[in-house]
């Protein structure tokens, strides 16, 4: 379906599980922002926020939820949550270049590898000795698959991705660029004098329908395996050290770091930038904001924060200065308060 | 001009657009700071602080302002900005390694791509169809250049860089080694049990003249473009999400992370580590300190800062534990106050 | 003796150095911790807190303090650092894939290049001109090895890391993947309207025994060296900018950004996310924790702090709007303390 840039509305309702109201052979060919919209694109409304921008958007159609229905002129594709049929849309106009199948020749595929139907090795990608591909897997150009690892039906790694030996991937999971799965978790015993590294002998594992963005790292157990589970999504640059266990749908945004032994729950957010420190556990349903630092578990769900609020240099100085008597202050006033009351 | 390592004096004052004081026939063979500088070396101030090392200085010339002419002893270049024309003179002594002209004979090169006059392809890089490539384009070892993307005049990619589809630079592009630009922009809808995937339609259109480090990601659009202002010079492990607007002149320092759709102005230096939350504006010649968090838009020049002061952690701890006692601590306060003015 | 699966506690003893108590037959086939080993598996005490696991442990034997003697029944070995011990023993059984000795078929060598005995080149990785290779080495599939670097005896490179040009390894440096090492300084000299590059003349030196994470980036210096002292451990994205001197045995954790021209002492460890500012010195033997920022130099030993601690966002928010007015706080409450004082 995809790759097809032309659909009447009535098709769209059809493929987006919408109900139209309007002109059913108006033909769309693009998508866009309500504020953007040209005629012949398909829009949409998911923050209510921006509902003012319905009567003068040049959309020849929009996807909106039913009680907006009266604000909105023209053809409509009504859905209970339009963001969602939104990201279906996104899906049918999508022109990413699609695989050529087969082995290009260019790639290095040891004799000892089991590839799958319809599978896509790009040039120069590298299959090492035991590797299992499952049907419709795409490998980008340039990737490095490690001995014995496995790959799931559906697939895909872009360009330059790297695997390392064993690694897991369930179905479905997409790896863009320069990422690397499996690389040895940082250990090390200090002896007195030097650090001895404590090789690591687990791998990772890695669930259905996850996608991982570019130059982030996943690292391999120390001793048993990290794990992701199904359907997280995982940004670029993020960091995610050895024998962490990540919840099911839960998503980590870009640039975030998470220590070794940390077990974050379901349906968790880990805003950009965040950061969680080694061997703590992060219950369901937590929500982490922007470069905050986790120093502690979580046992409550709910959104937590560290930091303070931007405020111009000069006066965040005065401010940052007085942090440092914190303590003497609180215990200043606590005196004051005493001598008060007497 | 490059890779000539001697140069007399008289020359460099002609190519340094400087004016000579001394021997022009004195011939220099590099650069060096003043503190470190050999005979045979040119040297330069830039930092006043640094004019006492000026009369132990070992250079055999020395980039000088004007105003400090009386206190340096021996050659000089002077100049109106000596930081300037040394960076210029680095240019003059670069030794790196001159490209191999042609397209090597391990490179995967689409029947589809024009390739430009005097255009270097490096080992088993990979160019896909429909790729543009202009005159004196350099494209290192193991690049992929993905389906018809655009690269202008005087590009130069190192070894390992990944251009997703439809990525477009300008002219003079460099950028560093494991670098990805197109990859999809993070964006899922969630439909209450799973996030569906927003497929990123967009691309990331890069001005001529801007320089990116290694292991930096920038993210293609949505719907629109992911769009990088000419000149723009971005450092190592930067994360730009998708829908990013980055104005002219802008630096951007290494670790940092900007969330989707941020529009950043011209001539802004974003400090190191420092993150931005999605959505904002930030309006020309703003800088932000290293590792500060802005979350809300800026909208006058300045420089903005978050975070507290390093302290040895035990007294760190101690007021941090205060900060937690904030909002009670400054009620407190008011409320002493106030029975104080009773 | 890697890849060996089987030994008997008699030999682990000879092996890790360690005193024998109980059946020198028994066969050990794996490690695992205290609370997951099953019969035929080594354990360790490292941590006293877990004292108490070892009375219910399934593991065949136990590396162990002498002073835990009497609370482990069961075989044990004693050894005066368990953990040291144990990380010995993860080298044993050690199973990741032994490398091809020879040059992949694929792989683009200069013919310029010089190699060492039981050299291993991947497929498809490239060695520009003038490079010097040494005994044992390893370089992983799609590795990119810069003109005139020189990577001494026992180097082991994993897939797709980058090396530029005259980059220095010493003995037995470990470079994982998609990390790229001599990518150039950002350096830049402003002219009044835009950004003259500083071209980054000096390279980088990396000492001996140093392991380096994946998606690590470690830049060229301005005019003199990075350097990177003996037995340095840098986990994965961590930026390392031009012209610092990281030393002997500091341990670097991930997502750590170093700013220029800074000197880190030896023994020192960055936590997860840290930072510094550039041009600083940080002595010996400092600790600083995750994501602090270090904006100045340390000039004694200890543990360093910045930041705030995690609370949930309402009532972070209600403290972070207070440190806003924490100057004014000081004042105010210094005011009332004048006046009770009269």
């Amino acid at each position: 379906m995809a790759h097809k840039t032309k659909y009447t509305l009535a098709k769209l309702a059809e493929l987006l599980d919408a109900k139209l109201t309007g002109d059913g052979q108006c033909e769309i060919t693009g998508l866009a922002t309500l504020k953007n919209a040209k005629p012949g694109e398909l829009s949409f409304l998911s923050n209510p926020s921006y509902a003012d921008q319905l009567k003068s958007c040049q959309a020849s159609a929009i996807l909106i939820d039913e009680k907006f229905l009266d604000s909105c002129p023209g053809n409509k594709l009504v859905t209970s949550i339009p963001y969602v049929a939104f990201a279906k849309a996104t899906a049918l106009f999508n022109q990413s270049p699609l695989p050529s199948i087969g082995v290009h020749e260019s790639a290095s595929v040891d004799t000892s590898v089991v590839l799958g139907k319809n599978v896509s090795i790009g040039a120069n990608a590298v299959l090492a000795a035991n590797v299992i591909i499952g049907n419709d897997v795409e490998i980008g150009a340039g990737c490095y698959i490690g001995e014995g690892a496995n790959l799931s039906d559906g697939c895909k790694l872009h360009g330059n991705v790297t695997l390392y030996h064993r690694v897991i991937l369930g179905r479905n999971v997409e790896i863009h660029s320069a990422s690397v799965i499996g690389a040895d978790g940082f250990g090390f015993a200090f002896d007195g004098s030097k650090s001895v590294k404590i090789h690591q002998l687990g791998t990772v594992r890695i669930g259905d329908n996850v996608e991982i963005g570019a130059c982030t790292t996943i690292d391999r157990g120390a001793l048993d395996d990290t794990e992701i589970g199904n359907g997280v999504k995982i940004d670029n640059q993020v960091q995610i050290a050895h024998n962490c266990k990540i919840g099911e749908y839960t998503i980590i945004c870009g640039c975030a770091g998470i220590a070794g032994s940390v077990t974050i729950g379901k349906y968790c957010i880990m805003g950009g930038g965040s950061g969680a420190v080694g061997h703590i556990n992060i219950v369901d349903k937590v929500q982490v904001s922007a470069m905050t630092l986790v120093s502690q578990s979580i046992p409550e769900p709910g959104m937590y924060s560290t930091g303070t609020i931007q405020a111009k240099t000069s006066q965040w100085k005065r401010n940052a200065i007085r942090f440092q008597q914190l303590d003497s202050i609180a215990k200043r006033l606590k005196e004051i308060e005493n001598s008060t009351d007497k």
